[in-house]
C-alpha cells in the first residue's frame, strides 16, 4: 500500500499562483522571476534577455536602421492558422521587411490579465518563438506587466522590430510611379475571415485558415529577382482598398485595378457575401503588395511565386497618372467604382 | 442680433466620436487617419512618422546599439507630478541611458480603451511629447488600437528605446567589483507613494511628487565626470532593494548599505510606516543606482549633485566580496539584516 504524501507537494506558492496570473507576477519582484523563467525564458534564449539587464546590446548589420511598432489586441487569442503570439511576430516582422530592411531584433511587451491559465502563455510564448526562428529575428528585450481581472482580456503583446536596409535598396510608399504594375502575394481576406469564424460569428463553418506568416524570406527572394522594386507594404487593417489608398495619397498617383484578377478563395467570397463585407477591406496577415516598374514585373511574379507563401501571387493593377490619390475599381460587370478608405470599422480586434 | 447657425456643426460624424474613443478608431481607415491627425500628428512631428509608412528609417550614431522596451499600465492615469505619458517616455529613455548609450529613438503603441475622453488622450500625447522634448529623443514609430470598454483601462502605452553607446563605455549589470561604491542620486520612494495618494489609498494628503524624470542628461554629466562607472540601473519595479539584489546576483558580489544614509524624505517615511510598507522596495521613474570604483566616487557625487534630478544624491553602501548574491543593511540600531528580493505585490500598476 502507498503511503500518502503527508506533506503536500513542495511548493512555494498556492496553487492557483502556479497555474494562473496574479498580481504579484508583475510586481518586479520574486513572483516575476518566477514567471519569467517559467515561461519566457525557456522559450526566448537570446544572450541580450539572458545578460539580465532592462536593455539589450544589439550588432548592427551596417546599413540603414530600420524601426516599426504594433500592438497587438486580436480577438479569440487563438484561430485557425495562428494565435496572437504568432501574429505579434508576423506583424512587426512584415513591417520591417516591406522596408527593404532585413528584420533583425525583437523586443515584445507583454500586459497580462490576471486570472489568465499561464499554460495559455506558454502555449503563445512558445508559438512566438517558432515564428521567430522561421523569421530569423532573435527577441531582444521583453517587459511583462499584470492587470487586474476585467481590466485588460487575456493577453496583449506589443512587438517593436529593428532592422537594416542593405545598400541601394530605396523602398518606399512615396515611390509608385505611372506605368508601374501592382501586384499581390496571395488570395485577400483570408486572416479577417478565420478569426471571424473563431468567434463563433459567422454561424457557420468555412475551413478558412489565418494566413499568418513571416514574409522576409518571401521578399528577400523578391528582391533579388526584381531590385527596383518602388513599394511594398502589407494589407493588414483596412484590407488592400485602404492601404492602396494610403500608397496613392503619398505616391500621388492614381491606380486602377481589375475586380476579375483579385486572387480571393471561394470560401472567402462566399463568407463575405454572406455577411456584407468587401473581402477588399479585410484584414491580412501573410500578403504583401508589391509595385513594380513594367519591366521586372515578370519576374516579381516568378519569384513570389517560387516561395510558398507567394504560389497563389497575382497582377492586379497599375499606376496610373489619372484620378491621383484615387483607387479605381474596373468591376466583373465591365462599370468602374472608386475604392475608398474604409470609413469605419468593419472587424474590430482582428489583430 | 446674432442669427444662429441652423446647419450645427460642420463634422462628418455624431458628436460621440469627435469627443471619445469608439470602436472605428482602431479600425485602420479614416476614422483611425483622424484620430492621428487630430491627436498624434499634432505632437509627434518625426519626419519618419509624417513619412506616412508603417515603419521607420533611422540614422545610426555609430556606436553599440541598444534597445529596451516597457509597457506601461500605471493606475491612475494622472498623478501629482506626472501621468502615464511622461511614465512611458521616462521609463524607456532611462532603461536605454543605464546602459551607457544615449537614447536617440522611441516607438509608442497606445492600447485604447472605447469611450476614453480624448481630451484626456491629447493631454497625454503632449505630456509624452514634452518629456520627449527634454529628454532630445524623438518619437519615430507608432500604432493605436482600441479595444471594447471594460476590456482595457483608459490607456496603456508600450514605449522601446533605441540608443547608441558611444566607443570605450562597458556598463552592466555584471561589473560589480568588491570595493566599489554604491551611491543613489536622491530620495527614494517617491513615485509609489505618489501614485498611491492619487488613488486616494493614503487617507491623508502627502504632497509627495512623483520623481518620474529623463536621467539621460544628469547621467552623460555623471559619465563625463566618471569614465569608469561599473554598472548603472534605475531602481523601478521592486525598488532599491530588489534592483540591487539583481546587481549582486549578476556580478556574484555582495553589499553592504547603510540604512542611516539613506535619502527618504519624511513624507515618504511617514507615509510608509503608516502602510506597513518599506520605502527600499517602492517604485522610483527618476533615480539611478551608479557603482563606481572608489577613486571616481567623488567625481560622481558632484557630477549628480550639480544635476537638479541629482541634488539629493548619497553615498549608501559598498560592494563586498564576502556573502555573494547577498544584499545586507547595516539599521539605524546598528544591527544588520539581509534585503532580499521583495516576494510577492506591494504596489500593483504603479508603472
Amino acid at each position: 500500500m502507498q503511503i500518502p504524501d503527508m506533506q503536500g507537494p513542495v511548493c512555494p506558492m498556492p496553487l492557483k499562483h502556479e497555474n494562473q496570473i496574479v498580481m504579484g507576477h508583475g510586481s518586479g519582484g520574486k513572483m516575476s522571476q518566477e514567471l519569467i523563467q517559467r515561461v519566457f525564458q525557456s522559450e526566448f534564449t537570446s544572450d541580450a534577455l539572458l545578460a539580465g539587464n532592462d536593455f539589450a546590446y544589439l550588432s548592427s548589420d551596417g546599413g540603414r536602421l530600420v524601426t516599426s511598432v504594433d500592438a497587438h489586441i486580436v480577438f479569440p487569442l487563438f484561430f485557425p492558422g495562428g494565435d496572437i503570439g504568432k501574429l505579434a511576430i508576423c506583424g512587426t516582422v512584415n513591417d520591417v521587411a516591406v522596408s527593404g530592411a532585413i528584420p533583425r531584433y525583437i523586443t515584445a511587451a507583454f500586459i497580462l490579465e490576471e486570472g489568465l491559465d499561464i499554460a495559455i502563455l506558454k502555449k503563445i510564448v512558445h508559438s512566438m518563438q517558432l515564428t521567430a526562428l522561421e523569421a530569423g529575428v532573435e527577441i531582444v528585450a521583453g517587459d511583462t506587466k499584470v492587470v487586474e481581472k476585467g481590466k485588460a482580456d487575456g493577453v496583449f503583446i506589443t512587438t517593436t522590430g529593428i532592422g537594416f536596409v542593405p545598400q541601394g535598396r530605396t523602398i518606399h510608399g512615396a515611390n509608385a510611379q505611372p506605368g508601374d504594375q501592382i501586384l499581390i502575394s496571395g488570395n485577400l481576406g483570408d486572416h479577417g475571415i478565420a478569426v471571424l469564424a473563431a468567434r463563433g460569428d459567422l454561424g457557420f463553418e468555412t475551413g478558412v485558415q489565418s494566413d499568418a506568416a513571416p514574409l522576409n524570406h518571401m521578399i528577400e527572394q523578391l528582391l533579388q529577382a526584381a531590385p527596383n522594386v518602388h513599394v511594398l507594404r502589407d494589407p493588414t487593417r483596412g484590407g488592400l482598398a485602404t492601404t492602396l489608398n494610403e500608397i496613392a495619397a503619398q505616391s500621388n498617383v492614381g491606380m486602377l485595378l481589375d475586380e476579375s484578377s483579385m486572387p480571393i478563395q471561394q470560401a472567402v467570397r462566399a463568407a463575405s457575401d454572406m455577411l456584407g463585407f468587401d473581402p477588399l477591406y479585410i484584414a491580412n496577415e501573410g500578403k504583401v503588395i508589391v509595385i513594380v516598374p513594367p519591366n521586372e514585373k515578370d519576374a516579381a511574379l516568378q519569384a513570389l511565386r517560387a516561395h510558398p507563401y507567394g504560389k497563389d501571387a497575382a497582377l492586379i493593377g497599375e499606376i496610373t497618372s489619372e484620378h491621383p490619390k484615387r483607387v479605381l475599381l474596373k468591376t466583373f460587370i465591365g462599370g468602374t467604382r472608386m475604392l475608398d478608405v474604409m470609413a469605419g470599422e468593419m472587424l474590430p480586434r482582428i489583430c
